[in-house]
């Protein structure tokens, strides 16, 4: 393993596999040309990890070109040339007059270079639903290409991503070993007097500094510290206000590394908590320890859903919201992959390589507990992502 | 001015005035109906922060409507009670059977909201280009509202946006501050035998922490934290490697409070600088002084990238990308406000209020030098909401 941003994370073979796996979908589905705009799709493909999805960006697999082509902003190229395995031909950046500019469009540079490179254009799948595919690029590339077919590939690429190889779940695990790092670094810190924004940095200090092995880059999220009244809302951002004594602190977060997550959430109770508070967690473990109990090939997401559900109706408690999410690559604003949720409508049967955040977080309204693991599917059960053991954490 | 993420930003006359604007807008466009995307003109006008707009989520705003109406998910509409002025009838949550599902679409539940709230839906505007605008959604509107005309209102909440009131202008300076000490602290902290990943965490852990008397959030997009040859790289992750002697380390980075950012790039040497590097320094921070001149109201845009285009010419340089972009309210992936860059092809007219991120950072393949300034242009001038001194700074 090379050190993080110093080239390609994995060797070309794997790249070759997964480009293999895209053209056999496409060909599944009749499609010649596929345009790929979420950013976690296009760094699965080629390695390129930079920070450059606010312009206009796309990767551009033709079922009868070996490599994709990638069209983005010119000061990113160097990026590309450094961090992917594409040469020189197949990468095609536009000038800085298409950038968020009344005149120049960056669609219209797209099509042209499409034009020039596509041996054919009949059947063109574009995602759809994704981040960063916008409303008005669709419009004028149905405009632009009227003899082309247009599918909808959105999420095509995330199914395939959803299998990760050895090497990948390699990658994984040193994420883990930094999430489980953030958590414990919360728990020592953690103190009535600190103000939230203060706990909040030796989170994100340790997300980025990583071990001394090897270290972090930025989460797709941001880190959610929530304490005292707040501890209900999942996505507010901390306060500067003190932490205060007698609360719930809930630490929802993800370490990042190559763009692997391993999401981990903690509470961590200041003081005493009341007989409800400790009830109330105690049931969330008793939850998730029986559906992670149930985690093998085979299964589905509902099934493991159903478990959590009917173990904690026992205590007299509900989760609305899902029971958790695929996992991998992610850029800002999502670590899921948004393919197979832990819900009871979700008959996605568990394979081996498959990654899941088990995220049974109860926010209720004024007040909320999480306590969450993610973990891979393995041939013969589940291996945890990160280690921090599963229980409410009480810091009198 | 209430503690970070404590309730409501502004008062709610700042409100009022703001969607005043906004429908004055839209009266001028014949639109009755207002579907908002983008979470930074959401943010704008209702004062809502959280980061829930990784899944579904609208603000509409009818003419003859007095308040905004939010539509979300669920489980963030806590959230929404707690952060805005908005009233129990215009807060609209959606449950989670809509997130990320194959079978149910919030688009279905927006329509439902549309028919139920809005006494006419002539005539709809949409965000086509914003972030997190899919083309699926479009697509899915435009197919459930048959008898709706439909009105590209892309940037124009943007626009308004681009003059800042005195309480924004507030604000501002104060992440201009805390990107001061950002920049150093990462000046005191850099060494040769520091990891980038841990000069990486110095950054972030004041970006969070900020100062004493006020904390700081997350800004829109990670620090950039470039050395050696990946100098010349300017999206790309820190790696792992330690930073290591003669090198130069541009760091790009913005503090953000309350969503605003001021974001502050500078160059820091390590060791001794060739002479050809400190010449190119020299002439960036005698282009970048003259522009900074050049800034009053009545100018344009296009007015001062001249002058630095004009000032790096005599040196032999050229800086092909735009000088700069209006800056304020933003959220992942972009602290732009999308709206005027300083460039050549851009006539807007400075007015007093306006803020830009003044960024002649030149990357040259394999090194670059970044020195930028952050400003809000006043009635006289100007006024520069970081104060750290423009040039390169060489650490032996």
């Amino acid at each position: 393993m090379r050190p993080t941003g110093d080239g390609i994370p994995f060797e070309k073979a794997e790249y070759d596999r997964r480009i293999a796996l895209v053209k056999d979908e496409m060909w599944r589905r009749e499609m010649d040309t596929l345009l790929i705009s979420e950013p976690s799709n296009i760094c699965y493909l080629t390695g390129y990890e930079a920070f450059s999805f606010y312009v206009f960006q796309t990767l551009v697999i033709h079922r009868d070109i070996e490599n994709p082509i990638w069209i983005g902003r010119s000061m990113d190229a160097t990026s590309v040339r450094r961090m992917t395995y594409l040469k020189a031909d197949t990468i095609r950046p536009y000038t800085d007059d298409y950038v968020q500019s009344a005149e120049w469009d960056p669609v219209d540079f797209l099509v042209a270079q499409l034009r020039e490179v596509c041996p054919t254009l009949q059947a063109l799948g574009v995602e759809m639903g994704a981040y960063y595919y916008s409303a008005r690029t669709h419009t004028k590339l149905l405009a632009s290409l009227p003899n082309s077919r247009f599918l909808d590939a959105e999420l095509m690429v995330n199914w395939i991503r959803i299998r990760k190889s050895p090497a990948e779940i390699a990658i994984m695990r040193e994420a883990g070993a930094i999430s489980d790092a953030m958590i414990s670094d919360a728990v020592e810190a953690s103190s009535p007097n600190m103000r939230e924004c203060d706990l909040t940095a030796v989170i994100y200090n340790r997300m980025i500094a990583g071990t001394p092995e090897f270290g972090g880059v930025y989460a797709s999220s941001p880190p959610y510290v929530l304490t005292g009244s707040r501890s209900g809302e999942p996505h507010a951002p901390w306060s500067d206000r003190k932490i205060g004594t007698d609360t719930p602190i809930n630490v929802e977060t993800s370490a990042c590394r190559r763009r692997y997550h391993a999401p981990l959430s903690r509470t961590i109770f200041l003081g005493s908590p009341p007989d409800s508070y400790v009830r109330l967690a105690d049931a969330v473990v008793e939850g998730i320890e029986a559906a992670l109990e149930r985690v093998r090939p085979g299964v589905t997401c509902a099934e493991i859903e159903r478990t959590w559900r009917e173990t904690i109706a026992r205590h007299g408690l509900n989760k609305e919201s899902r029971l958790g999410y695929s996992i991998g690559i992610g850029f800002p604003p999502s670590w899921g992959e948004r393919t197979a949720s832990l819900r009871s409508s979700d008959q996605t049967v568990l394979e081996a390589g498959m990654a899941f955040h088990m995220m049974p977080g109860l926010w209720l309204g004024d007040t909320g507990v999480t306590i969450t693991q993610s973990f891979v599917v393995t041939e013969s059960g589940r291996e945890d992502l990160t280690k921090f053991p599963r229980r409410l954490i009480v810091k009198a």
